[in-house]
């Protein structure tokens, strides 16, 4: 294993409200989960966001989240599967619209905060995100967690599944990820978290919580984008992967 | 002049609220204005609406508004330009989304409301909306007032214009709209809304609010959706232009 | 048992979108729910509402809901206590407001749709509206339901507890509602209906949706303002209590 | 005159995204100008605000915008006058709301941004925010621009005006600010402004932006809470007042 895509959240703007340095991230990423204005992403952010993709050559892909400005999508809604597959869809085509006008496209699918959590369990909120990119789209690439319902139902609706490991973020000995409110849910080190990233290709394992290897497999390592020293991070692991000979690309 | 498109605003239920009677009006009209999201229409009402045109062999138009759902798109607000174009992008390619799972696609852009009519004189925002439908797709049609800001840099801009007329609105001598404040705004007796586009097709022309007569011209002529009284008013307009033997039919 | 408040959900419009007749309900009802603006309610149909709840002397609350404008707050919202504590607030206040040009108050709390199915079990968004009313003005009863987590931990701090009744929902023979996705979850004859809360105010005692008998407290009754024929409803159930000698007036 | 009130736009978060440094602003300032939820303003960032206010001693007013949070209230709306009104009693009804769980109340009300703008000469729309505040309190003062259709207003129903001057603003020989796409509007050193407030207080002018000396009178001076630098300023401000021997405290 020689390449990995290195994604990250962008365009999460909103109006006044400026969130990450996405230029910055831009010229590290080689795939941008953008925003779709129903988390976060006012339409003109959207715009300059897929403007400064073309630019940097990095693939634009949908991340559609549940209707929760407030909440940032960070909040469980007991939506219906037919209206988040109609919510999912409208984001999806919202955002293609402004890649459109940028010179390009969306390439693939990735749920935020609260639905991509939600959707590792929930059968029916992971069949209707599937629902809505195979309606709009067979050839989309999902975005997810190794082993969730939503890269089951995709796999198995005939989507291209892409797995995808956090950086930042610590492993339970079961390979799922540390709850945000429990000590050692964050990693703030660029060295170490460089160092799990180049382990992960080597050897195929990351440390867990319990110090404890856990096999865990990745097309793609998101990198947070809006954190404090988000792109010193970002930027530690592209050079750590760079200097291992790792061909940082696209997965699509 | 033997053929006249008939179109109408529909998908503008939000939610819990329901707003006019979309699958009568799709069985009467050719052509569906149907909102986007910022104005009224939410995902699941968008999507049911595209289906419906579809099984019905209606024409889809983007009906893009200013973001404002609390005032239905109908105050004015004074977005800047560029913002306002990413919004109308944001718009149609939301709708378009929602076109392509329904088996169709976006055809033509008509402006809702508070922007439709600021763009008879707004040139700057008339030259955003127009920008925005030239950068999504040169292809698209506009449908707007005759003589208004917004056709003239549609016509300027390479996009096919098409002029409209209001079926049951009152007309001054110079051929603009009564405004809906006064008396003789809107008309509500379907015989005599049923000759007045009769004699527009017939004569050019249609008496005006003081009784003379005012040259009007139009390809296509808009029906309401969602006033009481709005489907029979729509039958008697179409079964008025069948029995006259009047093809009615899409304009695109 | 000679007295019985009516309450019913009002205010529910929002801009453009009209929903039930308020003007007509408050005419039969003791106690209006008035929407805060978060799951339904613009400021003008607010006070429009509080003014008529005044002219018809009839008592205004404040009917509190999750921050779901396109889910009508019908959607369970996963938002934490802290954050729905200070949502509850916000929305009261504001109806306060509303309130006090309408020459009112607000005078007690209910809770709406999903967030008043949420709170039945979920302790912590339970302990959470509780914790906002009691904040905002510990004087101030809630309403909900016989039995609930909100109603258990209300009495715990001290507020004023009302138990209602739903005139038009069957009941489970544990007393809770049957689910609106099952049959018998709503019940349409006005005289079936007004039969149900006589004998509730004669024996105590509802049929349940097995034919057994319930036991059931209230002190209030919901009647249905949104449905079809739910005015004539409202007016078959006032129409019989009178008929029965029961006082008909607001629990405040 | 040896007394300033010093004010600032405060809790203009909303969910996610942070704007300004508001508890060190509340150090500082004597009256808080609190967003109310419709331009900025989610109601955890309202009750933070309101109780480090209380912490800080300093005066809580109701900054009342349009209802548009995309455009951070600052595009004007033409909504209304009676929809204004209303949403102005909304907004300030909410925010006392805010206040009374924090152990104060709202004590004056400041329009915010757009609307602020279009109040010094829009009659309908600078009645329907008097009327507003007068139907809410009578004993409200209202903070706008010496000379404003909104002050004079306000004069005539019997509110309490207080004029206010805007510390790093360009002003033109006829006392109105410098708009702020033009060279000049905004001013950035902190020694040029202190001494603006200074002779201000003095000699009751400043230096307009071509030389020329304009009078101005304001009993509270804005100081910006949102721009970089924001505190610094304010605290220069502040500790050049102090030395002066000016008293900086709340107008009410």
């Amino acid at each position: 294993m020689t390449t990995l895509d290195l994604n990250s959240d962008l365009g999460e703007s909103f109006g006044r409200w400026e969130l990450g340095d996405d230029e910055a991230m831009l010229a590290l990423v080689t795939s941008a989960n953008v925003a779709c204005g129903f988390h976060a992403g006012d339409p003109t952010t959207l715009r300059r966001t897929c403007v400064g993709a073309v630019e940097h050559s990095v693939v634009v892909g949908a991340q559609v989240g549940y209707r929760d400005l407030a909440g940032f999508g960070r909040r469980f809604v007991d939506v219906a599967p037919n209206e988040l597959a109609d919510d999912v869809v409208y984001q999806i085509g919202a955002l293609d619209g402004m890649c459109r006008v940028a010179g390009t496209a969306v390439r693939y699918v990735k749920p935020h905060g609260a639905l991509y959590n939600a959707i590792v369990h929930h059968e029916e909120q992971a069949a209707a995100v599937v629902a809505a990119v195979r309606d709009y789209s067979a050839e989309l690439p999902v975005l997810g967690l190794p082993g969730s319902a939503f890269l089951r139902a995709a796999e198995k609706a005939g989507l291209r599944t892409v797995r995808e490991f956090f950086v930042d973020r610590g492993y339970t000995p079961s390979g799922t990820l540390v709850p945000r409110r429990e000590p050692g849910a964050v990693l703030h080190d660029p060295d170490e978290v460089t160092a799990r990233v180049l382990r992960l290709l080597d050897e195929g394992v990351v440390t867990a919580i319990d110090g404890s290897d856990v096999a865990v497999e990745a097309e793609s390592a998101c990198v947070h984008g809006d954190s404090p020293g988000a792109v010193e991070m970002a930027q530690a692991v592209r050079d750590g992967l760079t200097r291992a000979g790792v061909s940082v690309r696209a997965f699509v």
